[in-house]
């Protein structure tokens, strides 16, 4: 069963959108293509250099910019159900110069996140003596929980990369390299019902200690750890990203002892998951595992982030964030222990934060898989 | 023959670019990764919420601010023949606070033209009282003049979308969908040698009046006109964009009439092509053609853009835009001509300005192809 689009951007949200922003103290959100106006108003906009602005102020009527070129796909688009005036502007006009005109004397205006500064910095000289801050300061209580619709999707986004793990040991075999693999993989993600591949990380033997690493011609070996860390997104835009460890064959018992601990350590904090708790003691709770094992200094990045509309997203599960997990909240585990030039092991699934616990939207055997 | 990254990303870069940067006035230019780091570095960053930016000061030192997880993929990067410093961050570390402490007092800086609000706002705060400015207002100059090598990467981009369109007759079969199609393109596309999609556009019937209109699961009819316009992402950086028109049997007659003047108005602004001719000349070369045949009110884009590292870049080919072009300057000519529910057209190449004209990079037919 697919979530429908009208479950998850309800024509709601706008108000929901208005009142943060009132509550905030700003006069205004100018929301340009990404997350946050995605998160609004349901409308996946291309980034372009044509301005396309939601107009949010908090007292008076929402307005959306848009090229004229994009105004099909605008009216196409659940934007269209929400009662908000496009304004077109053509080749030759200056919508900024529109943008300004129109919202008149603000003092605070929240930019959309990932707003371009080929836009921000316009938008700035378009409305002169108003303090541009994040639209996230405004969106981020909203859209860090999730509802039942959105909850939905990210199961729905973890099944289907489930799936794409349930396939990885046919895709290994001694002799192939990284990339060789990370192309079937991708093909599986789109099979699988992503709209888009956003990573495919396949990190053998030494590779694996690199967190960040993605695709290399280096040659799969035996009897060495594999890390697949993989997602993408679904058609209604919420994300999927999960991370198994493979071998084919056994792999050395160094390794087997260390991923142990990094298996006891991402339970650890996934059982540490409840409404109430900090950001940070669900990172701590990982952490404290890995330390007294010994391999503190080899655990190099925090423990999760946020996931939704976006990868990574609020809340990031890390030291200093003492932000309190709510109902609705989702986002991954996934510590990590790295060997620099040996190897290195991750696991990761998404949990949703629920009125007891944590709920996982992952369901792969999280041992080793040995192929 | 595939270009080499060295010929590409020439370590003399930098140091044009810290020249512009002086000669503009600016204390520095603060690089997030895009085209804009891309072109300086050769490094392809990838856009995160973790802050990775070459700070580049008109006088002193230069240094890449870098999680210390993308450390490994930037030591691996172009970037790291440049001999600039890298300076890694951890987890719970304020990289801006780094930036604004080393950089010390400054006035005016230059911010990527694609920098997120998330990483602008926050450089705003961590270095006071500096006057952000574009920092394409001082590598437009540099990136508008293709070198030599890039001039070879449009080609080998160019010569790759031609592959893609001299298969499109094979996709098109009455009663499949222009989503069916669209997929078959996009797999040829990589299968061409681009690194990514960028866009695939199958505009059938009344779909080809939207000129921005993507894929649909409307049905392919016979006799009706297809807009195909296509382009993706070679894996040095450059990209391909180009538009041709099909049709599954002959079209009607009111259709091929202003296919003709079409076709005789992209090869008026091609022709118009050369150094010192503004860029809005070019547009109204193409667009006196189509007014005079009575069409102009359904030719509602400008006539181009730039491209290179970017789909859509400098220099823009557009009334009010007096530009005046020069060897190395690379864009699209594409006119079009859309009648609103029934059917449309464009047609286009990319031009590189040579000394003595306009040489194009594709080099499909442009009559309308009929299956």
């Amino acid at each position: 069963m697919t979530t429908e689009s009208s479950d998850l951007y309800p024509v709601t949200r706008l108000a929901a959108a208005r009142e943060a922003t009132a509550a905030a103290g700003l006069d205004a959100l100018l929301l340009t293509p990404g997350p946050d106006l995605r998160y609004v108003t349901g409308y996946e906009a291309l980034p372009l250099e044509r301005l396309t602005c939601l107009v949010l102020p908090a007292r008076g009527e929402a307005f959306l910019m848009v090229p004229r070129l994009e105004l099909p796909a605008a009216e196409r688009s659940p934007a269209a159900r929400l009662g908000v005036e496009f304004v077109p502007w053509d080749e030759t006009d200056d919508p900024y110069a529109v943008v300004g005109r129109r919202l008149g004397a603000v003092r605070k205006v929240g930019l959309a996140d990932r707003m371009w500064a080929m836009q921000s910095l316009r938008l700035r000289d378009a409305i002169p003596g108003a303090e541009q801050v994040l639209a996230g300061t405004v969106l981020r209580g909203l859209r860090m929980r999730k509802s039942p619709a959105e909850v939905a999707a990210l199961r729905e986004a973890g099944a289907a990369i489930d799936a794409v793990h349930a396939q990885v040991p046919g895709f290994l075999r001694a002799g192939r390299t990284e990339r060789e693999i990370g192309r079937d993989i991708a093909e599986a993600i789109i099979a699988a019902g992503h709209a888009t591949v956003d990573f495919v990380i396949v990190g053998s033997g030494p590779n694996g200690a690199s967190p960040h690493h993605e695709l290399s011609d280096r040659v799969v070996q035996e009897r060495e750890p594999i890390v697949v860390d993989i997602g993408g997104q679904m058609p209604g835009g919420y994300c999927s990203d999960s991370t198994r460890v493979y071998a084919i064959g056994e792999p050395p018992a160094g390794f087997l002892k260390y991923y142990e601990v990094l298996r006891r350590a991402q339970q650890a904090a996934c059982d540490a998951v409840r409404p109430g708790v900090p950001c940070e003691a669900v990172d701590a709770a990982a952490r404290d595992v890995i330390a007294a094992e010994g391999y503190g200094d080899y655990f190099i990045h925090r423990t999760g982030h946020g996931i939704g509309l976006e990868t990574h997203e609020e809340p990031y599960i890390v030291a200093g964030n003492a932000e309190p997990l709510a109902p609705g909240f989702a986002f991954s585990v996934e510590p990590g222990i790295y060997l620099p030039g040996a190897h290195g092991a991750r696991i990761e699934d998404i949990l949703v934060c629920t009125d007891e616990g944590g709920e996982r939207v992952n369901h792969r055997p999280r041992e080793l898989v040995v192929v």
